[in-house]
Formats: structure tokens, C-alpha cells, sequence
């Protein structure tokens, strides 16, 4: 079975359908999510011990702030070979320096020998009001925060040997002060995990909608237009890699202005029926985009 | 680094020392964590796949259990290298039964390709007033749940190719009814995981004492009698390979009526000074159990 059967699979048997688990108690809601992360998809050569750390942290917390939430805390489980004192001390100062960036706490964790690096975070956030990925509505409007293709730039600079802005760029700040932020405004919103593309497809697939977006509204990262050599390659590292873990998030025309007082974000489209699909607007053309992304 | 010392080495840095970590909320206590098992060290030839995914839930479960808490839910994350359909139907049907036996819910999970089968379980519990690792005093009580040495008992039938009845032995009922029962009347507690020596040596470090147990009131399962070719190899299953998860938790003398009153289980020795250490009476001798058990 591919990842996404694998979803598909575990998604008909537990109740997944959003970047956390809610739990209602005592008149809040609390948010969990676990990401698994190792060493050959996630960890290419040249990410330093640093880098991985934080990163693992960040992807957990990116779910939380996906679903408008405030964190509580991180759990790490961590497997390795052999543990190196140096290797290990470097990962957690960077596990811990994320969480300080996003003023929560690494608060336990567990260790297993493993064949392979394989770094396991869990992360528990709290949202009054969690935002769901399927209150999309047609009409709204389709919205990012910061820039995509950061990730896929970062691999590309790996490749290149560019080890200092490659780790740079893979730091990622988990958009959490943007979510919670946006928590009272966004009716849905996702955290884009493998590529715009893929996200619009899980948010519509969650909604029940389409949407029509703007390639020339779409905000790329610096880095990949100096690194592509075409606009194929801007999109292909703009819309399918993902790992930027940027929000996508919709939001009612009327609260555009109350969001922009908030937040930094760009409206790349709006919302239209399932039946017109996912397009983007390339000048002229209409282009259905395909649903495909990052698999892990 | 062996796992100890990586367990050391982290526990300077995070605020690591309980079961579970704990955090306030709205006048209530989160207990989080996170358990990393594999293929490898967790998962021994002839273990069913349902068992696998029971065991992996109920090692989280038993980590709230041993802080007197409540679960709230549980998160999977699963990596395998390549995800079998009759395979993973059959582990998250294990890991759906033991939520179900323990009254909570299976909540989400993330998937990844993985050269090893991974399993990383969070749990999450709520606890009014957290049972902690370090509240035993001289004169407490030492008191366990249970029966010790089933996992030893079963790792050698497995040996033997007694598959059913080695499962049946693996499947664990987490103590989280014990562990809420004895919440407020135990001082101390903590779920043995690496064989009943670890735990006192856990325990008694986390509280600054010693313990001095008696080898005649320990409960050996029957299984361990049945297979243990003498006194010595009782010990050994019993003592010191754990994976039973059993409770060990401390009680003042004057709450043990109390406490039988709503749990099952044995007192095996009391609670003394550090500086005796942690000694087991055996006839008319005294000897230092050696700080050892089961190392992942």
C-alpha cells in the first residue's frame, strides 16, 4: 500500500480528517498530533543534527497552529543507531530552541535503539474554537501565509552543497501566532504539508468544494525563482514539494480587512463548487491542477 | 551511549522524572506520553500483529495508569517498510481493542516508509492530583499489582512455539482502574517497564529512600513457576526482565485497609532510608538486588 492508501485506510477507521486530534474537556478543546519523521525521507544529506530537531518540533506544532491552537507542550520519542553524545546534544538544543521560538516546552520524551534515525514528535495544543478544514464555502477566499517552496529551494542548495542557507531555510517558524491569529476569522484551514496542491485537494476533499487560484497571486519563495531555471520549475517546486508548512486557510470576504489587521497573508483565490474542480489561472488558460504532492 | 545514560543525559535537560509529563489546565492536570517500540527489541518472532498494536497502546496506557490518571485518548504513529493490507488491519484492530478495553479512543496517527516496523504510541490522561515518582517516606508500605514475569514467561514460550499462549500473555491489561483507585491513597508510583529491581531503584532515587523488599511475598506468575527451572531463574524472570507493567506504589501504613478496599493487590516489603539501599530478604539473608533490568 502507497502513504496515501495508508491514509485513506487508517482515515475509514479512526476518526482523522484534520492536523489534530480534539478531545473536548472542561469547556476547551485540546488539539494532539504525532508526526514521524527518518532519516531517508526527511533528513537528506547535509541537514545538520540542529536542523532536525527543530524541524521535527516544528512539524508537529505547525499542526496545532493549523487548527487555530495555542501549544501546551511537545513529547519527543527518538530512535538511533548509537546515540553520539555530540549528534544528540545538537538535535536537542534545536528541539528546544524551537520550542522556545514558539513559547511552549519539550517536556519528556522517550529513546529506542533503531537501525535507523527516526524522530517521532507529539505535540498537545488548546483551541476554544478549533478550525476544521471542512468549513470551506464557496465564494470565500483562498489565503496563504508567507511564501512557498522554501523547502524545495533548501534541497536544492543541499544538493549544491550550500549547507548554511539550505538549514536556514528548513528552520521553518510553525505559523502558530498566524493561526491563532486567524482562529476567529478562517472558516478552514490546513497546514501545507506535501505542496499546495495536495493541500487544496485535502481542504476541498474535507469541504465539499472547488477552488479557482491565481498563478500570478501565488507568492513563491525568493529562492526558488533565483533557483528554477522556468516557470515549470517554479511551480513544480512551489506547488508540489510543500514541507514549508505554510497555512492555507479561507476566509469570508467581509472579514478580509479584520484578518489583513492580524496576519500577513496573500489571497491567491476563492472558493467555487466541487464540480468546477482545483484550477489555476495561468494568464489565459485554465489549467486543472493535478492532485498530486510529497509522499513520504 | 547506552539507553541509560541517554535517559541521564536528556533528564539534565528536560524536566523528565515521572511516567508522563504533566501539565496544568483549567484546574486539572494533562499527563502526556510517548512510548517508541520496534521490530527489533519490541516485537519478537511468533508476536501476532494484533498484539503488537495492543501492546503498543497499552504501554502509553500504563504510563497514565502509573500517575493515577484517566486516559483521554491516544495518537499512533507507524512506520513499516512496506504497509502489508492484512497486516495493518490486524495491528490497529489490536490497538482499537486495547483503547476499547481501557475505555478510551484510537484518535489519529501519521504513517511513514520506514526499513523497520515502528511503532510510537502518545497517550493522553488527565489527573486531578498526579501520583508522582518521588512522594515515598520511610515506613510506606511497598505494594505491586499483579503478578510479575508473564513477558519473561511468554518471551519463553514463544521460544517454544507456543504462540497462543504466549500472545495471550503479551496483551496486557494496562492498571488504569488500580492506578485511578490508589490515586489519592499512594505516595508514590510508577509502572514497572524494565523488571521490578529498575523500578525500585527508579523509585527510590526519584524519593531519596530505600526499599527492603521480602522474596516470599513478591507474586511470581504461575507461568514463571511453571517455567523456571529453579529458585534462581524465578528471580531472574521475575525481577528482572519486566515488560509486565505492572504497578509498584508506595502507601502509608495507616491507608492500607483503605486501599484494599478498592484495588487487588500484594505488599512486598516497606520503605527505609537511602542509605540501607534496596535489599531483598531471602530466608535469613539480605542481599542488595543489583540495579539491572530489561534495556531496549
Amino acid at each position: 500500500m502507497r502513504e496515501r492508501d495508508v491514509i485513506k485506510f487508517l482515515s475509514e477507521r479512526l476518526p482523522i480528517g484534520d492536523d489534530c486530534a480534539i478531545i473536548s474537556l472542561k469547556k476547551t478543546n485540546l488539539l494532539l498530533t504525532t508526526d514521524m519523521l527518518h532519516r531517508q525521507t526527511d533528513f537528506p544529506e547535509g541537514m545538520t543534527p540542529y536542523t532536525m530537531g527543530w524541524r521535527a518540533v516544528a512539524v508537529s506544532l505547525s499542526d496545532i497552529a493549523a487548527m487555530g491552537g495555542k501549544p501546551l507542550g511537545v513529547v519527543i520519542a527518538l530512535g538511533a543507531p548509537e546515540f553520539e553524545k555530540k549528534f544528540l546534544e545538537e538535535l536537542l538544543e534545536g528541539a528546544l530552541a524551537c520550542c522556545e521560538a514558539c513559547e511552549t516546552k519539550l517536556l519528556g520524551g522517550d529513546t529506542d535503539r533503531h537501525n535507523e534515525l527516526t524522530i517521532v514528535t507529539t505535540a498537545l495544543g488548546e483551541a476554544q474554537k478549533p478550525v476544521l478544514r471542512s468549513g470551506a464555502r464557496a465564494e470565500d477566499l483562498v489565503c496563504v501565509t508567507g511564501d512557498l517552496g522554501r523547502t524545495a529551494a533548501a534541497l536544492e542548495l543541499l544538493k549544491a552543497k550550500e549547507y548554511e542557507q539550505a538549514n536556514a531555510l528548513l528552520r521553518f517558524t510553525p505559523r502558530l501566532r498566524e493561526g491563532q491569529a486567524l482562529g476567529s476569522l478562517a472558516r478552514s484551514m490546513i497546514d501545507i504539508s506535501d505542496g499546495l496542491a495536495r493541500a487544496l485537494y485535502q481542504l476541498g476533499e474535507a469541504s465539499h468544494v472547488g477552488f479557482k487560484v491565481d498563478a500570478m497571486a501565488i507568492p513563491f519563495a525568493l529562492e526558488v525563482e533565483e533557483l528554477a531555471r522556468d516557470q515549470d520549475e517554479i511551480f513544480e517546486m512551489g506547488l508540489f514539494v510543500g514541507e514549508d508548512f505554510e497555512l492555507l486557510f479561507t476566509l469570508p470576504q467581509e472579514r478580509l480587512l479584520e484578518a489583513r489587521r492580524v496576519c500577513e497573508f496573500t489571497v491567491i483565490g476563492r472558493v467555487v463548487s466541487a464540480k468546477e474542480g482545483i484550477t489555476m489561472q495561468l494568464g489565459p488558460e485554465s489549467i486543472v491542477l493535478p492532485d498530486r504532492g510529497y509522499e513520504h
